[in-house]
């Protein structure tokens, strides 16, 4: 299969240049690498690269590549041009590091600074509380939270600044496929909370870019 | 239809008689008022009693009732004696009073000492944090919540007592049939939560029932 | 039942203060108006507010209200002072307006310039190509749009701002809920589309507030 | 088990002899391959035979079958006599290719010209755009997408063609099931979109053939 | 609110003028009928257009239209010329009746030529029987059944011809949302058959007219 | 762990002995297996005995089961005495066989004679027509069947007899998993058609004994 | 409409004609009642005419129908001959009273000998002990319930006789629909428990007919 | 990833030390696991622990847990003081030992006595009867079933303790995933059951750890 990229796009929306490799044949991926990996000069991010395919891949490839096993994400050709706004990924527990990993790298490729707070889950809502005032001087925040995901409502009330949910498939029974979670952040009692897919990090991350471009707005208004 | 009570049940299981008019006929109501009316010894609990239903029976059967319009409960014949135990009742929102009131009133009528803790949800943490300290001391806690129900999973995790969920449909679109909640308290990330079924006020009251009377084998217990 | 407002709340996070009047008893919102409206500095955002119950309301009342009907809010003590950004709300069908109308009376309430687009939907590609240069010039745009919900995927594939997908319950059959519109804009090809609840415009309000918000965090950092 | 074909049934429907392989022993495959394959006159498609399954068959069964790993799909003794009609088959994305190429094997294996057209989802709807007038010179367009399942919709409402949605099972979350993109085009803005069920890319193709056989009406009556 | 049309969209696509009542305010409504009413040689057709809806309009707009109760449609301004092709609409029981004659009228008004069968539900096999050489004489078979739609199996496998089912929310328990009928349609055992959503019975008549439009392509073709 | 068996159910229930090894660990079956095999005259049914824990078995276990790989089922110390009566066990599909299998491996360990009659699902009505008389001779009905399941409606129409629905999980998209033939079922057209789990072809074998059990009363009362 | 009568349909399947007057218009219903009651040999009976409907009814024809409120039933022109066998309809609660007289009602009318038990439910398992050795008398058991309907998986453990459960839509939250009484019926660990759809009182009873029309082949067969 | 505990919340809620294994790399498992097998004092029991994972510790590390197999736990450091209270935990069938054990190995980690009662599921209603009276004379009684979990009512009405409903995922079709067996149980006609999430076996026992822990009210009452 000849690989047909639209290489104007990025520019285009400001989204980054992205590969989801779910859903795509081994020799496809394989297929779509050769190809970028022969322009230095434009940099892509691969996202659901399983580690077991990340290995098939031969040695030239692998090298090229900046591959984290946690995110199943690869970054090729580097990252993209620093740019405005700080980014804050809350997880509440442990289990939700692997959807928060990804959208921290799809946010680090980007250009954008971002921290990651982990494992601030509401059972302990102590350990939130001692957090509040770093995570609220970022100008947006994704939490990442599966089960009864309630630390996006409580985070909601807490901070004015945009809160996007990124649910995620964590728990068993009535949880297990992420479904409460992402149920449960859409009926937030907290106002203006605005949700993903299930396990969607790297939504959540081109939201927030999405969002922070709107700083470009800002300044060229100001400068007008 | 000849009504076939069984006077022996309250005492067998030490829950109040109760009565859930939802899906009887008027006529069939009437008919079980009228001869529970007849022993003033039996004191019962009508649940889900509608208030145009209660304003349809007879001037002589109304005035036996002391009925309440926000829980759609009515008490004839007076309320049991009281028992060992202070529960706290406490509400996310204002919208979940009427179940919260079929809870207190339950329970107060069954001789139970309750506390009614409204519109402490966690869009507004600080709301709870202010009453966490007269809530603890509480023998059970019963949450009534709608929506994300998110307020069981951080009383969970303030409070080592017993935590009782009770969701309630209220909401719209994705929360609105209390499903939602349901799913959210069920997958909590606070350990031991239990839940009721959706908008079952009664049902968290005779579980706080349930509960209480364990009181009776430490007491007895100790005496031997 | 007394009335227990946080009048600090709105400072605190930027939101305006809104009360939801659905699950609401009438007397629950008149007592309510009552408070409020002897406070004339104090603006207040009333949505889901029936035509029918706004009529039953004191002659006195009605006068203090802005409402309107087709999206159900009513707007007490005058509006909120002007703030940076521009968005436009933009829906599928003729259906979606009164979910519409409640997200652009919640943005004008609080003092945002407010665009509304009605009646793009994909079906006739040709009236959104129109209007499309338009739509890019805010600074955020909300998509309001009921059964397939395409409208939330092409907008997003067209314009880099960011997009909030507002589901409605337009529709019957396995339409009729607004679930497949919802589910279609969280599995949205577009990538970094956020959504909120179905038929919740006042939300998606809400998170414009909450990013438009960001602005600040710009000059005062351009400042520093 | 012994194999009892109805070899009338393709001549009295019109419709291609076909054998779905899933839900069915291996054994059972061989035995009705072998049978078939003595009957050199007469053609069969095998549908959702996996490549494992294919491998493990005689060498002299393997050669005499057609055989497509990304379709799974083995044709036996040649195809079909060529019949009237021309159909496009447009996919969103790359991942739908499986699907659609199902439905193209057994169009063109049923004697009618088709054409695929793939990746012109909805996110870049400029790829559709320029492919419009092409796709609009087909008889029949067959549209296959996942996730929001927009594609559909847009082609509904650029071309008065019969269009034929075939949803796929692409995506993961609230989509990976295929019954967003299902209900997604049920539930099309785009009028007179029909359905087939998910990831039935030969049900797709069967309907085309229905509705091209109507042609044979037309030529009957012209000349009657 | 101004009533802005799209003149040319019938043209272009060659679908009839449909305005869908349900969803719509009835001053939308009374807007749009005085606007098109005005326009004679413009024809236009009302679906679900509610009875007591239709004896609210002034007397002046009713004596225009060509009203309907049982399907609930409306005619203004006449019907469209003779269109090539004949269309079977078939019914399960005569609780189907409702949606078919959406289907009739609109094929109708569409110039189609259409038959009613109606009452030849599976479940008096001999019924559909007798009826079946008639309804295969039809160019395309249009099948509105509820419940558990077996009709629309039993037909594919009688006729080749193209088979159009339209599942109907009739029956009660697990069918009465009409769920059970289009996941068995979608499910069917007859290979090629095509589905629109729930009660859509002119979404079922638009996807016919789509279709037969497929005989202008060969009459051209013919003469080219 | 010990096996405790209620030697005395069968007699006092009429229903054959049984053991679902379904969720069950291999050494549990193990253990039960080699206490019931030192009681020869207790006939045992074992089902979903996978074909790979069989083999595991030791050899000596092995030779004295009677195992079916198709149906999943082994027999233990032989069968029941005959009973009265004759059960038919229909098919739609050959993917059916296996559920269909389980039914006639049930009812000839305890004695009634079955007959199966396979693959004649309504796609094609005449391979049913044929057999429907023969078919009607049996005392009861057994039908089996997945995706639509029409076949259960059109024998509930054809014959006065019991019929038993066992809907399968055959099928893929919305019919995958078994819920969509069990609702096409129960929401029947067919007068009195009742209903089993879904692929329990144990479970309508068990209700065939308890409606053949009928037969005894008659003679008993005849007799009396 | 005209009405087109099958008059010999009763007698080819041994079912009683009824007519089921939910999703029939007024009307409709109407002119079925007129034809029919010019036959007076012809029995018939109606379910599910509600009393709205029965009162509007010309007081001619109101004379002539046997009607009862509590399951909605009519019966014109008298009962059927009586039948072998005896069944008993038993119920967990009084709600459920309305579908087990509809039951009670069909058989009698169909000439079957039918004694309901009434309130005989789980959570006082007393109040069915006493009663079991009556109810296992009866050739065939209807068992009634909503909400968990635990009492059918009881009975098929306490009775060897056929046992089918009519779940009811009775309860609230998780049961309200009946979706939970179905499902628990279906997944019983009594073995050998057939179910019809919820509510369907009038299924059940048809399923005891076929079920008892066995006793005729036992008979023909014995003489034989 | 370094291990970041909080050794002070036992203490504060009551609650035992436990990590949930599901969900976490094994890497993630073995660091917790190095870390606390450190400190000797601080006993903590692992939930969801493979036995293949258990397996692939250091030899070191698994002499120092005490693992089961059947329940998936694993202890080490010992178990906590022993506290007031008896709790049974009650089982349906065999298979739903797995998810009983893991609520006996937390109760009795934990200090508390703890009885199993297995295999006495309504369907042999007599198992349980034999058994009630021991039942009844423990503080507190969890029931661990699956399928209809019929048991969990039929216990609520012979015992007027509290009565915790743990469904578990056993069964096939309706029945698989354990929602039939939780909606059942939140369903109850039984008065007061409270519920856990699907196979918590963890969950029901906290929740009993909670009640309990109201003991240590009574006394300190009695004595002040």
């Amino acid at each position: 299969m000849s690989v047909n990229f639209d290489y104007q796009r990025p520019e285009r929306l400001g989204m980054p240049e992205a590969v989801l490799c779910e859903g795509k044949s081994f020799q496809h991926i394989q297929d779509i690498l050769s190809e970028l990996s022969e322009r230095n000069d434009y940099p892509v991010l691969f996202t659901r690269l399983e580690q077991s395919q990340f290995e098939q891949l031969p040695e030239s490839l692998r090298q090229r590549l900046d591959y984290d096993e946690l995110s199943r994400t690869a970054v090729l050709n580097g990252q993209l041009p620093k740019r405005w706004g700080k980014v804050a990924v809350v997880t509440a527990g442990t289990s939700d590091l692997s959807v928060a990993t990804e959208a921290v790298r799809t946010l680090t490729f980007s250009g954008v600074e971002t921290s990651l707070v982990a494992d601030v889950g509401v059972a302990g809502i102590w350990r939130l509380m001692e957090r509040v005032k770093d995570i609220a001087e970022h100008d947006l925040i994704i939490v990442v939270a599966g089960m009864d995901a309630a630390l996006a409502s409580v985070m909601g009330g807490l901070v004015g600044k945009c809160v996007i949910g990124v649910p995620t498939s964590v728990g068993y029974g009535v949880a297990a496929d992420g479904t409460t979670a992402l149920n449960s952040m859409l009926a937030s009692c907290g106002q203006g909370i605005v949700v993903t897919n299930i396990d969607n990090g790297f939504g959540g991350a081109c939201a927030a870019l999405r969002i922070l471009s709107m700083a470009d707005s800002v300044f060229y208004r100001e400068d007008g």
